[in-house]
């Protein structure tokens, strides 16, 4: 018979999220009446807006006529979608040959663990997204995971260590914070010193408000020479359920050979994945226009100021809390208290689900993160929920 | 610096679609006012159906209200459209519980490879679809895939070997034949004594006619114990440019130490995955309305009728064929010629595109694939032109 992958008979854990899915369903048995409030998963509750929409549906109509029917999409993404990206997200930062589009950024770090060998090591921040960790587990890379720590005093920014390959995210998740642009230069020095390939995951970069925090890596000089950057448009314009996205290879990354990153990346996307379907694309496209970036502005506005009012709850009630002004989430310290305590206790008790630290690695115990993707009624009523705990 | 993937380093064949995309673009800028006919890769031409295209309106419209906007899909599928499949596509022959929906089935083989740890030994046909190859060497398996010889005298049933994973297509791609119920039975049988893994791609089941070919392994006794099966919306009903699939995998799959290999697929599929869109999944609930399924089958017949006037082309032409008649696909003798040389001559002389056996694997040397995927119009004037050759 088959025997096992090793990799997954090393790992334990549940994906974080499938666990506190599970959770809810086992509280919506015993409460079957329970109106539940997410403030977990950072998922999307805004409708798509009318641009977007409009752009579907003339898609849609589109496919169904013999003059706009296309087959197989392009493995590396519409070429206009390409170019609109570069001009319009990258400012010509980015050259548009190097984009490539994805259904997503988190497909996208499970396919970019193909670039790597068994024995590349990984350093990924502690806390972090646990999809980082997990796809590098389950590719045989577990023994060779470092985990960076990060100093809240020093606004979360990890203390580096010189691993072939480094995943970043700013704006943060889970701390909601960003880093700033003497932090990224700092970053991109040291992986050009080390010779490590940094992937920067700047999923959240529409929520950065003001010029002092960089939107992408490629801001940075030298960025182009070390840098991956993993983005979606999942959190830009509520396409969580869209599922597109992109990644920037520079055609400049090396391997220690002299070999191309991006040629084994062109092999990688063709032969693991078969391009975006043409009405997420084209919803992409319209999410790009001006009218379609003038409502993502919107909308992020919209769930930065969910932020504002659970920020302002939290610290009313004396606790530390971080993030929520460049990013979707507030990271909450929780005062010595255990973060699935926490997790479980508002649960029960206020019918709110959040997301606990320690899901997102060792040194995420004792916080919360807390999710301001919900509509502002939900806002008021967690925080109303909330005030009638003893938390 | 990092080391390049040492998988990579010794895969050197380019994916053999992109490859003839190359040598069509090269072409292209020769002679940019040759109109080229492709009856290459495998892709649909027909517009999607009304039906189609109406369920998708409906959910692109839905997702810009606030009462129909949803976020993330749920990673396996909605539960509608895995009931759906379970009941209308497999009679009740599975499980909707094991029926996992996809972004098509190359990026559920793909994704496929990480069941399987690197000293898994693999074996595929020759010839077969490139991506179970590809998929198993940049894998890290390379020095551990067979290829199993195929003989045209027995329908191109394979002399099968025991590894621990098998793939096998039917109908098959390239070569257009299917497999019968006892040749099927065979493989069940074969992969029950010998512990394999049976990877069973019916993508094209829906051009099967009659009912001597099964359309799913799953028809065959004690396949449940052995099979994974991997299938598409793609070409049931033109959706390659939709992106929606699926991959069934049993509960009563195990490993060597009785493990559950679904447990770990649902592991891949949360990790690696993140759903499918929301409108793909629409427009493949559409597909599977009676007026859908009744148009699907429609289209199918098409693309078969297509292949019949391909097929009495070559045949009068005296070549020796195989398939067309329960797949889209024929798959020409080129009695002695070389795959690559013919698809030159047809490439340069007739502005033809068509696909070299030989990039399906050593054994499809000296064939040619002939794609029924094309309008009606394109088939005749592929005729016409073939005519005037000295093909």
């Amino acid at each position: 018979m088959v025997c096992r992958n090793r990799s997954f008979a090393q790992h334990k854990s549940d994906y974080l999220f499938y666990e506190i899915a599970q959770k809810k369903e086992h509280l919506q048995k015993q409460e079957p009446r329970a109106k539940l409030i997410n403030l977990g998963i950072g998922d999307t509750t805004e409708p798509l807006c009318l641009p977007v929409t409009a752009g579907l549906v003339k898609q849609a109509e589109a496919l169904g006529t013999r003059g706009g029917y296309r087959g197989y999409p392009s493995s590396f993404g519409d070429k206009k979608l390409r170019d609109t990206i570069a001009q319009k997200l990258y400012q010509g930062n980015v050259c548009a040959d190097d984009i490539f589009i994805s259904d997503g950024a988190k497909c996208d770090v499970g396919r970019l663990q193909h670039l790597f060998g068994p024995d590349t090591t990984i350093a990924i921040q502690d806390p972090s997204y646990p999809v980082y960790e997990h796809t590098s587990y389950l590719s045989g890379k577990a023994g060779r995971v470092d985990r960076l720590q990060m100093d809240p005093e020093n606004n979360f920014f990890p203390k580096l260590t010189a691993a072939d390959v480094i995943y970043i995210c700013s704006p943060n998740n889970p701390t909601g914070v960003a880093y700033n642009r003497e932090q990224l230069k700092q970053l991109v020095d040291f992986c050009k010193k080390n010779g490590s390939i940094l992937i920067f995951d700047a999923a959240y970069f529409s929520y950065i408000r003001g010029d002092d925090f960089p939107r992408s890596i490629y801001e940075i000089e030298g960025a182009q020479e070390v840098a991956i950057e993993i983005n979606s448009f999942s959190k830009v314009a509520g396409f969580t359920g869209i599922r597109v996205g992109w990644s920037v290879v520079p055609q400049t990354l090396c391997f220690d050979d002299g070999s191309s990153v991006q040629a084994d990346w062109k092999k990688i996307v063709t032969t693991f994945f078969n391009g975006v379907s043409h009405l997420s694309q084209a919803a992409a496209m319209a999410a790009l226009s001006d009218e379609g970036l003038q409502c993502a502005k919107e909308q992020c506005d919209y769930y930065l100021n969910n932020c504002r009012l659970l920020r302002d709850f939290f610290l009313e009630r004396k606790f530390r809390v971080f993030g929520g002004v460049h990013a979707p989430y507030l990271w909450i310290d929780l005062d010595g208290k255990k973060s699935w305590e926490i997790f479980d206790y508002l649960l029960q008790k206020a019918h709110i689900i959040t997301t606990p630290g320690v899901g997102f690695g060792a040194a995420g115990e004792g916080y919360l993160r807390i999710s301001g993707f919900c509509s502002r009624l939900d806002v008021t009523s967690a925080i109303q929920r909330m005030s009638a705990t003893s938390l």
